[in-house]
């Protein structure tokens, strides 16, 4: 091993630090974080192919896929930069005071959100990068002006340890707080209990494996002082063939969804591993085009030895299943710690029956559900867990005509897509990742977008408090010009 | 026993009713949404002294606090009704495409608050209508598009009946879905554990005890699902007396500071059952004071017995303690069920090594905590746990000298309030009435004001949508004028 587990004594001491960074950080203005995060973009792209290399070396991936997590990770640092630089995303809210009101005086109330405290992030298998120690989770954490502890992932140790270097130098280069940053590793299931029941973790952020999400959760529900976990967990993200669209578009829309299943070796959480359409002509020739995709597809190294074990014995646990029919593989053979491409198919009826057939087998696998008509493909839909999305294919004309399939989709999933595949995550405002259980923990928030900075922030109400000890956000000069709700109205002044 | 409790049939089909009436009422528009509202707050005035006699009765509130009360239900319902009516309430966010972006084309995204499912509410003992059937719970996740499931607080079954008709005739006469509102009794721990457990059930909300909370928040977090409780719990609300300041002004202090310990009869979330002061002249002038306002008011009749009989046993168990003084008590002898105002003091020192003097004890009662200096003073506020609020009484120049006091504040309670009591909780947007725990079970969101609705809402993002069907709120047009953020900034076109 050549990074050793963190002990008790080292984790204690890693809060601690966090604690007393948290205190000053938390009052550093957002034109400073965004020096920092900036600083962090910067520190990642200095590191150079020194990164790239200890990223492939570690997790098989392609240099263009690294290059281009790379590209994603320092452009959130720097889209969270920009957002704590322009300040708005505080939601401030000011209700000026009725002195003359009767029965009783309104007082002066003032709202804004303020961060939580040291947050710990997991670090993901299956991004090196933009999930990891510079990760969306800590980008994010760390522009709401929470300490971050980092629990690197042991598959990619290495590359987590010269990203942390990269933003230790940006926390020197601007001189933050030392304890702002930590960084810590652990193979062992206890580093990451013993992180999450420290008393002074206010957060966790976590992509991964259902049962890890879950094990974190529950020990952060029972801790003394219960705090919020975000965990993405698992998805098998359907994706809906309205049949007079696909009989249109069938041959085109199986290569790409071949492609999509295919991405990355499977190795995303918004792989589309579950196809719902109605058996006819248009979905025959959907099925050929899109065995013939994978058929043509190479297997592919996965991200670590364990992961293309877990997915060979998941594989094989659901074409054991009753009523499988393999579609189409890849005709060219599997190394050990590769993924063969792999498309199957079953009936409406046996994949309502049998609930182990809607679990998340992580990797380039994906089943069609054959349903009989429409009254059946709803009965399917309704029949989902929740998930991060959910994508149809049906042009205006068609999806008008089923309105009530988009209505059930809106209870499944965090983000519907119209015509286009679910993975590829645009980092944007209004991207929402993250959906009902066993998707995350909370769907009431996003890892992507500015807003996942909302769940590690807390609202405050300052009452009657004189403008010159107001946080500047909620001064009456609004000097950093933000957006503010003043009296129910929006406006900048 | 008047009122049976819910059997676990009864309980199902509720969940059931609530479940398929969901399914029609979240799409429901703003202004119906209102209308059903504001009918709520109509029908429960149209009960008129039905109703203020049977919550006298059952509460032994007086008269014009409970007419106090109605009068804010009825408020907080017409001001959810305005929220939902004017509608920006949904967060909207649009992110228009770029269809030219290299590399990849960016997609048109849209992203807006959608209600979770099926609410649980709790009646809350203290507050026999602004807190319990048609409270503050109910009527935010109404307003967000949630059907309510409402437990009836078993010391004021009746009222709640009567608020449940009331809001039952609202839904008949708006032609909302039947299943939206339902109402179960339950005296037993198997009635709230059961709603609570149901796999129809998304959220909670409940206002109590710490036990109480915590128990529900324990079986929410073990679910197969876990779903989100809001638990409003436990909270000692310190009051920061500075000394400069409280030598001016002592006499007034304690007075201000008796009136609002026995407000109630000391029954509110808010109510100030800490004080901690420096000990010098102005300190003892401010406790005689205190203990002059203290000793006459009369005992008042507690909610029920078992608050009572909670509440002397609880006083007993503090005034056991180390180091304890009574500085003054009601000279009126206390009934069965009445409840004996008395304030008492205890060094910071005893303070600090005793961590249940730091426990509420609900009831009008205080403890005031006599520091040596300002550091004392600091080391007290730097040990309190999560609290609603903490308030300060200083005037500003000697406020600018102690901000740091101010920022420990912040990390320790959801309201700051500066020279006013804690007790009077504004119903307004910018209002935070949650805290850190164990005041609250999740300190990212407020039980009062328009905030309180994101308890109960998820985002959801469209993806590549055609305009048509698009909701409303997201659709080019803006028809409904609501605030939105387009590519970044706030604007209505």
């Amino acid at each position: 091993m050549k990074y050793s587990d963190a002990t008790p004594a080292e984790i204690d001491s890693a809060l601690k630090e966090a604690h007393v960074a948290f205190l000053s950080y938390k009052n550093i203005s957002g034109k400073r974080k965004a020096e920092f995060l900036k600083a962090i973009a910067d520190e990642i792209e200095a590191l150079g192919q020194e990164l790239v290399n200890a990223a492939m070396q570690e997790t098989s991936l392609p240099e263009a896929r690294i290059i281009n997590e790379r590209g994603r990770t320092t452009g959130h640092c720097r889209m969270f930069a920009n957002c704590v630089d322009e300040g708005s995303w505080v939601e401030a809210r000011i209700d000026t005071a009725i002195p003359d009101r009767t029965p009783a005086p309104k007082p002066d109330i003032r709202k804004m959100l303020v961060p939580i405290g040291p947050v710990v992030v997991f670090g993901a298998a299956n991004f090196p990068l933009a999930y990891s120690t510079a990760g969306g989770d800590t980008a994010s954490a760390l522009a709401a002006g929470c300490p971050v502890i980092v629990k690197a992932h042991p598959a990619h140790a290495t590359t987590s340890e010269l990203v942390a270097k990269a933003i230790k130098k940006a926390v020197d280069k601007t001189g933050m707080p030392k304890g702002v940053f930590q960084h810590l590793h652990g193979a062992s299931f206890e580093v990451g209990q013993t992180l999450v029941k420290h008393p002074l973790t206010k957060a966790v952020g976590f992509t991964g494996s259902l049962a890890g999400g879950k094990a974190l959760f529950a020990t952060a529900s029972q801790r003394h002082e219960p705090i919020p976990v975000f965990a993405e967990m698992s998805s098998i993200n359907p994706v809906i063939l309205l049949p007079e669209t696909l009989s249109r578009d069938a041959e085109k829309t199986g290569e790409k969804l071949a492609a999509s299943i295919t991405l990355g070796v499977g190795q995303f959480c918004t792989n589309p591993g579950l196809i719902i359409g109605i058996e006819d002509d248009g979905l025959v020739r959907f099925i050929k085009a899109l065995s013939a995709g994978i058929k043509n597809t190479i297997p592919g190294t996965m991200l670590h030895q364990g992961i293309a074990d877990n997915y060979s014995k998941r594989l094989e646990a659901s074409l054991a299943q009753k009523g499988i029919s393999v579609e189409g593989e890849s005709i060219s053979p599997a190394g050990a710690a590769q993924g063969k491409p792999l498309v199957a198919s079953v009936s409406a009826s046996e994949f309502k029956k049998n609930p182990s057939l809607a679990e998340e087998v992580f990797g380039p696998f994906s089943l069609v559900v054959k349903c009989k008509d429409l009254s059946d493909l709803h009965s399917v839909v309704s029949q989902l867990h929740g998930q991060l999305t959910a994508s149809l294919i049906a042009d205006d004309a068609e999806l008008s005509k089923h309105q009530n399939i988009i209505n059930s989709l809106i209870e499944k999933a965090g983000r519907l897509i119209i015509n286009g595949v679910p993975t590829g995550v645009e980092v944007s405002p209004a991207m929402q990742h993250g959906g009902p259980y066993p998707s995350t923990t909370d769907s009431r928030f996003t890892s992507v977008g500015i807003d996942a900075l909302k769940r590690f922030v807390r609202p405050v109400a300052f009452q009657g408090f004189p403008n010159s000890l107001l946080p500047n956000e909620l001064k009456d000069e609004n000097a950093l010009k933000i957006w503010r709700m003043k009296n129910n109205e929006w406006g900048k002044d």
